[in-house]
């Protein structure tokens, strides 16, 4: 059993709030275990310069962390004025993996700005950004068709991520904070709602890992996405519902 | 009436959730109207270099907005790789106002780092903080003694802060985001639990005000100041009955 | 009797030098005692982004200290590669002040540029900052004017600042940097020439400070404002007069 | 048949030469078709903060690409003042991989800082990198067991690294840029040389991929990997053989 | 004799290898004993603002070293986030002396951006970029008039740099890194093929020199760059006839 | 004639202020024409970390220019984050003339800091800032021999700088900013008081020059060098005469 009483393959308890921000266009609280994620997506009516002019819009985002949303304070970013390379690895994988499901050129020359600010940390915050920011979009471009801004959900499937890894030998789902740091093997996957890879990260740093590992691994994550997912279509509710008829539909993002 | 159906003289409901963060040795949410902020307070076993082997801690503060936590999504400062000058300002304010009730040498060779982070913004983001940290301070301290660190609270009285305005030629007391940014006057006030002065900071930037105006301003301030130290001596309880029984013993910081 | 001989509400010896940069549309060498700021203005052509197009104009303020203009070398901050908090804090008070007291639309869609550069610091750099700015200010609008780029002195007072504290329990005016040092209290004000208060920022690091303080801090601060102003009109002459005559018309910024 | 004629399944000529640069402690230009990386390994006799006093060592990676490395001239990260989330994440990667097959333990206190740069680029240059890393590591810690420093070579497998990718719905092996900007599916994968996965990164940046199409990729690289260790072997002559003796003993990094 | 087997007026070995780099407009690695330069030329089709609208064209450069380019490794400024003076200086004497050689008019609005990276040092860096930058220079210009971009070369006549010094009092010729560190005069001189100065900067940091000395060390200068515009001049073939016909004609830079 | 009345031959009025700042250890205002510079000089007990433990002291400088010492506004380097290139050489430039005529062994593990800083710039402001910042560190190191930490003046000649160039033809002594910006060859020449070279910079940027008019120029320079020398010293007094009598005695830097 693990330090927090799960079994290997049990995830967190999960929670999202949505509208948690009166201002953002899309706004979510994910939590997942204590790892406690602000998820906010802005939408601007302009696009990066490589994309000017091409009718096509874009997704981006940005990843922070409060000083003492760790056991440890970590030194202010802006104090030290520059975002590490941490940082900028996750905010890139957050970016990429929301563009994966979303239609790109049905929400017009627009840019949605992801933030992901965690007020507290526990293990996979990254991921838990990933889910959460998901809902949040649904919501924002939800605002946009309601202001008759787009004619339909840019959207072509669920979008959710966890991290498994080995942990004493162990295959285990979802780590927390104090068995990553302990973990051989470590592994981030994000996933469609309907099980499309969009990207898988795994790393051996203590030692190499087995095919045969890759795909225990992946199995376990695979079942904890769609937890994720589940949670995601109860919180959207009707939104929810209506995100699972698109899945099939050839509105898959850069298509 | 103003906007939100306050009276001039009322402020914003506020509430205080102590203990928010599992990681920081103090930690508070505290909730004036739409401003919300999270205040921790890391305690450190060392000293900046002026003060390296005399005995005295030392407080100092960081301070930092979401993104979107306002109307319109601001830049992340880590992003653009450097704090603002507002920024640098509302930090320096809380680290001074905090260090006038506390008694640094009862605190020893220890620095009390808070950090405020403002997760949704409606104008008195900096009092608010203010408030805020002074009870995750409170705790934070609470902590060292029930640790054996120090021997008593070495805390010398109540700090709270408010803004209060002229609008329309009405002053008004703690004003919103929308009242704030129309206002012709501009007042801060930090004060103790007792009613000493710990700093004024007053703006007439659209026309220059007078000593009648003055005079109305702080006691406008004043009274609001008065509903923050009760609110925050009641979400101390115990803890706020006795740093009221402290006031008034020589125990003032620096001296 | 002060370190320097003065009593207590005596004003250092203060010398306003005009023109003394040959490239500045408004330059002006200001010495307060030992204090020696040099102040310029640059005139451009441009407003800010947020205010193209909307036919006003727009003021600014720079602050900077040559490294040795101290006792201790102050490291250059240009070195450093970013400003220090002291130094954003400032600027953005010599800005707000000047604005205060200039029509912003009768400037026209024009930026004043505001450069005020300590070569010797001892006590009440800012403050001297603004007081010679204010008149390195009207220099540049009058050539302006001369140049008939505007129709008429937009300025509606005179404006300057001084500082006052309590040393030793005893209320001071215009402290010398021996002297702020030591203050418990210690409170800048920026005063118009007919006793508008534009900014009072004061600050009671040490320990609080009582109403009663706050008033007789003020009192000594406006006798020395009263000084400053005279010696501003008397260095500029005929331009002075004419400025004494604007004050009263209905010409104040923003309005 | 791809661009340059190669079948879907073959990899581009490998050329690497050791001792490229006479300063280094081990020094490597690898060219895999027209992608050319210079790698440098410096030994020095200290490690990170975390680590000093625990008798182990570290291996840490910096990755630059010259301005005109590429088709389009790519600002110097120098000139703009910092380095951007690719180089980062890349530089982490490089580090992170080869930590995983030497034994820290038996480097002793010492780091191991690897510069990867990239003179002339054409897709691949970050496996290109890890590949020509590892001979030049190989030399540099042969050189600490010739000069007695280390009693054997702290190496536990060999490693190389190469990218595939779906283009055009085919499975590609060692992708060139050209295929690399029109993949659909793009992963790195870093391999020991008994064929341990040490990281793999998949991204279906484009659109979701299939457990079936990741199974493909993985064994593609796979045989992509196996040439070049047989490379890097021949390239190590009498080294390499050892190198190759190593595998299988209990010597694994951080064991 | 030199700790190379040089005489005092003897140049180490030239090499220049034109077209290094398949991407580049024009690209040379210039190699000077065992110094090692690659210098590429960019051509953009834009100039800084200031030369806007003019018909001119513009020449700049940049300089870098790879971090193991030395004996010591050097931290790597993208890293540090800021060039150094060094780095600066160089890349502005780069700029400056193609300028003087190159008919900014008749290469009409383009920028010609020249990358001088260092692949290995050892002394006479920035000189081996010049003469090996002037190549590069010739291949790109070129390109532009094969394009029919430009009508004829808008090169006036060769130009090329060497380092000279005084160590132990003997006057020596292209100064290795060794020779450089202990030299009392270092004196780099840019000149053109036709003996024309262009840039002469010499240092007397450990002693004084005389006028005769500066007379001695000239004439040295000399013979060593007649050397290299021989080196450059075999390297262009047919181009560096054309080049060698121009001098002479009425073409030089800003006439 | 020259457009302020001078002959080709004549410097503009020298006029050097010693004892111009109440704080530093040395201090000068020296005014060659309308250029004006403040050179500080502060004493510290400390050395670079390269130079530790060898007794022997340092010197380095930097270099600033105040926003409005020119025509045209330039931006402060403080605001912009970095120091640019031309600061960067000229404050390397003035550390290292002053370092030729300094006995460092005799200075003791002591750094003279030398900040020169432009209040109005009419060309020649890195000259002007050279002879002055001489006359500033005699005056440091003369405080140091009196308070009697070190024995005799470290100083072994005078040292002073001026700039001479070729303006339509003519080779002009001591540029002002008008002629400099239309020099075809521009020359800084930095010379001891008996005549020995430390430091000559000839750019021909409009066009190369010839041997022969280097000598023109340099000829033109030393009568310029003389004439500062002479202000030099009869604005030391004694301290004047006492630097004289050094010259030729053997304690030249680092021998």
């Amino acid at each position: 059993m693990r330090q927090d009483g799960r079994m290997p393959h049990e995830m967190r308890p999960i929670t999202i709030t949505r509208n948690y921000n009166m201002h953002a266009e899309g706004s979510v609280l994910i939590e997942v275990g204590h790892t406690r994620v602000i998820c906010t997506v802005t939408v601007e009516d302009r696009v990066p310069p490589f994309l000017k002019g091409r009718g096509e819009g874009w997704i981006t985002a940005e990843y922070g962390m409060l000083p003492r949303a760790t056991g440890q304070r970590a030194g202010r970013e802006a104090a030290r004025g520059r975002q590490g390379g941490r940082t900028m690895e996750i905010q890139r994988l957050i970016g990429r993996s929301l563009r994966s499901v979303v239609d790109l050129k049905a929400l017009g020359e627009r840019t949605l700005l992801i933030d992901c600010d965690v007020i507290q940390a526990d293990g996979g915050t990254r991921t838990a950004a990933i889910t959460g920011a998901f809902v949040a979009l649904v919501d924002a471009v939800d605002g946009l068709r309601r202001a008759g801004l787009i004619a339909r959900l840019p959207v072509s499937d669920y979008l959710a991520a966890t991290s498994v890894g080995v942990v004493d030998g162990v295959p285990l789902l979802d780590l927390a904070y104090g068995e990553d740091s302990r973990a051989a093997v470590d592994l981030n996957l994000v996933m469609t709602g309907s099980g499309g890879i969009v990207e898988i990260q795994g790393t051996g740093e203590e030692r190499p890992f087995s095919r045969r590992q890759l795909d225990e691994l992946l199995a376990l994550a695979e079942s904890g996405i769609r937890q994720l997912v589940a949670a995601q279509r109860h919180s959207l509710g009707a939104l929810g519902a209506e995100v699972g008829s698109l899945v099939g539909q050839a509105v898959g993002a850069g298509q």
